[in-house]
């Protein structure tokens, strides 16, 4: 009986070995010099932290946790089962204990500072730093007449800009999702970076972009008669695979701030405060401060996710404030929105919205953005759809989207 | 017996409680909605992690470790002794795991990204945040002929550089100690805040800061005939107090890269190398892509510890480079190395040098900062000295070092 137990003992880990593929390189998020965490052609993770007095340790990344196995000197190394091509969140998990991995680097989502990790995706070309004429992406903040406070916002200035010092251009307004602040299209989007390639490759036209918090957005003095209703009709599909634990979680719950007494909460609150503060602050100080061509025509917005839900809401809202909508796995239009929309219809010039090929619902089927675009053509809306493939609601969707959208804008 | 324990214990426990306030207050420089770390106004952090099968928690900072105690929730609490005012690094050991406090903020030091902690200061009002005109920290990407790759680097541009589009500025090119990175300035150090308020103050004039990385700048093509000695003559003193443990580790020691196999190392490579990334890359990127005074009298360089030391041996190279010069933490300037230095007397408005008042050497002595300005006064050199008070080799002397220095500077 012992033997036999060797035997299957043997034939299990065998198996197992053969199932992994030991060609794991250091993930380019990692923290310099660091070796781990480490990725493999078949695109598992592989953590390992040094807790000799620990009693368990594990890798949590893609909702599920991964034990880890100590080795003589207190070492924990483990895998996790392959990854999506792109950008993850993950963490380790130390004796109960929720940590960011010292190994990586550091990214605000799910509601949190914490670890991420870039898995190599095969068109990544398009988010790598290049020898390209460079713009820039500028750290910002100014005073919001809305919230009373001194807010906070990155603006991507292409190389034209600094290279054409009497020239103005168009502003993409572009929003993060739930769980997420104003760094995380610079940091986990690499827009910076994708428009350079992008503008460099003569594939889109220069244009500067404005990333702000579209969740802290809290009117000092709200119109409580104002509040938009939420979720959406419609939108109330949730993605499926992998994603930021702030998506679906209540109100005011971890890291938006909580309930404050006898005031707005964060979160859903600053969903609401955001259409207020972009109209009254950030158009206006980025029409100020920038050389801007300050029309509609000139003026897009987009957003991922909440930042999608974010850019239909004041849309349908300020039907003629920017001829340029995306929204990124964020939902769609219904051509009952628009059918009789007659000012949206003139002002338009794209309606763009897509979706990760993995996202229950956005991807096929009636609810499709395919089938919500050709509604809309059919309404002679200018209106694109993009399914990012083999991607669930996380960046590579996003990175591709950007990729996709900038491509249509202000041409 | 028993009796007598009981009364002792309480006795002491009442002694200890008594000696911690009870008004702890989230730091600022938290995660957003999170309580822990705390600090009182005996200015000691209490952190706080939930880790319910931990067998030891323990606080790490200021280089001494703090054990917490563990409730009946498996929440772990504890407090450090009072700490300086200002920044400082840490970290959590959860059993033998060195690792991010999930409830802080992220800061690159001690070769690492991990946790920092603010301690609130009498004299914090020159790093906060105001409705000022404010400047912009703008992220660039540019190539450099010396390490044959793409670099990274922050630059400050003042309100004043927007709002008048065809001026043109002077320029302070300011570096990071051992352990931090392009980053540090900007983050730990406030620098946009620091000066945006100085201007608005009238305190300062408003120029550009570059920001720059000086330990990676590790050429392609390594000149071994040129490289400098470290540490200089004068810098083997050690700074006392808690400091970046990237301070005095050896080269190529964690963090920094590790030995390369037949090239240049990093760190003190780098340390080397940053000369010329600075000359043939920096300078001339920053007079292409901005509008900037290119001459002597309109530029300066800086830096706190091991950039003080590059600001050191880079002046010492190139007199006539740079007609500002200032070494926070950094050593000072010989009469030796300048009694004959005609050229860089000519050119030379300022040279300031700075220490904190519990750096061990610099606050008091012969080797003062004070003494060696008194010295090189008596050549006819501007110098001025500063002494941090009640601050060791850390943040708060160098953003006050920068609040001091940059009053002197274009005048």
């Amino acid at each position: 009986m012992k033997q036999l137990f060797v035997i299957v003992a043997a034939f299990m880990a065998a198996t197992a070995s053969a199932q992994v593929a030991e060609d794991f390189k250091p993930a380019t998020t990692n923290q310099e010099g660091h070796e781990y965490p480490m990725v493999n052609s078949q695109r598992m993770v592989r953590a390992q932290i040094s807790a000799p007095e620990a009693n368990s340790v594990k890798l949590d990344i893609g909702g599920v946790k991964y034990d880890l196995v100590k080795n003589a000197e207190g070492v924990w190394t483990g895998e996790s089962a392959p990854q999506d091509e792109g950008f993850h969140y993950y963490q380790l998990n130390i004796d109960g204990a929720s940590v960011p991995d010292p190994g990586s680097m550091y990214y605000y989502g799910a509601s949190r500072w914490g670890s991420g990790i870039d898995i190599p995706a095969a068109d990544e070309d398009f988010y790598t730093v290049k020898n390209v004429p460079q713009g820039s992406v500028n750290e910002v903040y100014y005073y919001s007449t809305v919230t009373e406070k001194m807010r906070h916002c990155y603006v991507y200035l292409p190389a034209a800009y600094r290279e054409n010092p009497t020239k103005s251009f168009p502003v993409l307004y572009l929003q993060h999702g739930m769980g997420e602040n104003e760094t995380g299209w610079s940091a986990q989007g690499k827009t910076g970076i994708i428009m350079d390639n992008l503008i460099a490759a003569g594939k889109a036209v220069p244009f500067i972009i404005v990333m702000d918090n579209g969740l802290n957005a809290i009117p000092a003095h709200p119109d409580t008669t104002q509040q938009m209703q939420f979720p959406f009709p419609g939108m109330s599909q949730r993605p499926n695979g992998p994603r930021p634990q702030g998506m679906g979680q209540r109100p005011g719950g971890p890291g938006q701030g909580g309930p404050r007494p006898g005031g707005p909460r964060r979160g859903f609150g600053g969903f609401n405060g955001f259409q207020e503060v972009l109209l009254k602050d950030i158009i206006p100080m980025v029409e100020k401060n920038y050389r801007v061509i300050a029309d509609t025509e000139h003026r897009a917005l987009a957003g991922l996710s909440m930042g999608g839900m974010q850019t239909h809401m004041i849309t349908l809202a300020n039907p003629t404030k920017f001829a340029y909508v995306g929204m990124f796995s964020g939902g769609t239009f219904s051509a009952d929105e628009l059918k009789d929309a007659a000012d949206f219809k003139k002002t338009n010039k794209v309606l763009f919205m897509s979706t990760g090929s993995k996202e229950r619902g956005m991807a096929e089927g009636d609810n499709s953005v395919t089938k919500a675009a050709e509604r809309l053509k059919a309404l002679g809306i200018n209106a694109h759809s993009y399914i990012s493939p083999e991607t669930a609601h996380e960046w590579q969707t996003w990175r591709r989207s950007l990729y996709q959208f900038a491509q249509l804008l202000f041409k």
